[in-house]
């Protein structure tokens, strides 16, 4: 397309509004993707709102999408027009460092994310780097695949990382975008899978997503039954929590993993660290070489979004309800 | 021995006195050691002080011991009278649990310390069981190997865990008594070794013990020349530190893994341990297995405390040195 027509934001925190850029030239090594579908993600109001002192407008959020290869640069050689891709987080890297190398892009300090300083997935069209466009294997509904490019990723990678198999304990603290995919993943690498929630309603819904037990973090009794419990805590959740609580719950050499990040500093009791050896960790999203894994595994074991669909043009209604907390559980768009 | 002779600790922050105690009948798994050596460890100060609230009055500290097999108890077949063994920071287990039988006793929750609730190394000798008493290798003098039962085994524990190799960066935090062992260990290891101490008189040390590089970790400049460098950093002190300061410090995937109890929670920003992949972990002592290998490593690698060497009746002098950090870098008392 000569030019890209989307919905950007000209300053913190303000709504979405109809804007029209020039992609340019397209670069050999990209590919533009005709967008179908754009999962809304936290971070995406994270971005909007400035929170993290990234944004610069006007800019079009989004990072969770799906679409069809509609140009690829003359150096792509594994990408072809007409097929599925997902994109998510990244949208570019450096290629040549360490971790580049290592097919860990996702830790290049030069990396570029798909909606910072460049317009990303609320959009009839994206450009990236043709590396960090994965096909996304036909079994897979593009509405319910949308948010694993980003949700689906970032709480896939710990699982691999920390090795879970069939004799871990994993508990998943919040049970929205993210967590509800944690429990799915979780559930499909054989744990014993632990929902921690402040929504009590949540609980039935948890279980079917794979929970085998619900745990009220509010209540203290119901804490205190699951002490010394887990291998692999994942908190989904960007609100500070009384960390030194799910310590307890963990089981000697147990980790906390933090895929959301808090506003405040993570404050643990060195005791339990020292005397159980236990880990507190962070992980963020995933590699392109993760992210085509994780897809196929999510097709095998039916791991899917429970989604709202919105239309493109309806972005700040879903924007709107995502920030209330009222969506169950990823608002996608879809043009 | 009818009842063994020791210098107890009768109430918090008290001088030793001399304490005759009776140690019963030998159990059947049991050994009795005659004491050549005891190392005088930090958590023997924080015992005697009843910093973490363990202790029991009167006892008798110590628990970095090396001596000879003296009585051997009717089920134990794998030690001789005669034998020179070493003894560290546990006496005893369930010996049934996950733990004990992964052989990571040191997790046990049933664990026995040598020194809290029970008689150590400050004595003429001691019992325990047998299990928790290990060979020391023919290559290693008692004096020098005293220090590896507890200090050794805790530094060498998270090297061992997190798969330190030839490529690996390896900060340690104090140059003390483990960190003066924790810089040969990681050198011995192959490692890129780098000593942080707010002691710049140390700096000559800690590169003759196997550190290539000395950072003063007072000096902001110092510090900030290291960022994103160190894949592992042990933390062997016990006070409370800028622990953000030392996260910048580690390369994506790091970890900064105490093997100190610092008094007051340690508190790292959100951000980099999750956008880099980091990881906050402890790490305490070791099994009887990993104390095994890690005497073996010492003794082909000629790893050894520096020590001051006190006569067992001089052991409150020995004890009023360490206080003050003058001790270069173990105090050792003999019999």
């Amino acid at each position: 397309m000569a030019t890209i027509q989307g919905l950007a934001v000209h300053a913190a925190g303000a709504e979405l509004l109809p804007l029209k850029y020039d992609p340019g030239t397209l670069r050999p090594q990209d590919v533009e993707v005709r967008i179908t579908h754009c999962g809304v993600c936290r971070s995406d109001v994270h971005l909007i709102d400035n929170d993290w002192g990234l944004s610069q407008y006007p800019f079009i959020p989004g990072h969770e999408i799906v679409g069809t290869v509609w140009q690829v640069g003359a150096a792509v050689a594994h990408l072809a027009m007409g097929e599925r891709v997902g994109i998510g987080w990244q949208a570019d890297s450096c290629g040549s460092c360490e971790w580049c190398r290592k097919g860990e892009e996702n830790l290049c300090a030069q990396e570029q994310r798909t909606c910072v300083g460049r317009h990303g997935g609320y959009a009839e069209a994206v450009r990236v780097n043709a590396r960090f466009a994965v096909k996304v294997p036909e079994a897979l509904d593009s509405e319910a695949a949308a948010p694993l490019l980003c949700g689906g990723v970032t709480v896939y990678n710990p699982l691999r990382r920390f090795g879970v198999n069939p004799a871990s304990r994993v508990g998943v603290i919040g049970i929205g975008g993210l967590g509800h995919l944690a429990l799915q993943f979780a559930r499909a690498f054989g744990a014993e899978v632990t929902a921690f929630s402040t929504s009590p309603a949540k609980e039935q819904e948890a279980l079917a997503l794979g929970a085998h037990r619900f745990v009220h973090s509010r209540d203290n009794k119901a804490l205190k039954a699951v002490e010394g419990s887990q291998d692999l805590i994942l908190s989904t959740i960007n609100a500070t929590q009384e960390w030194g609580a799910y310590l307890t719950a963990l089981r000697p050499h147990g980790t906390l993993c933090l895929v959301g990040v808090p506003p405040a500093p993570v404050s643990v009791p060195a005791f339990p660290l020292v005397a159980e050896a236990l880990c507190v960790c962070g992980s963020s999203t995933g590699s392109p070489a993760l992210m085509a894994e994780m897809l196929d595994v999510a097709a095998r074991h039916k791991v899917a979004a429970r989604t709202e669909k919105f239309r493109m043009a309806d972005a700040n209604q879903a924007l709107s309800r995502v920030r209330k907390n009222h969506v169950r559980y990823r608002a996608v768009l879809a043009n």
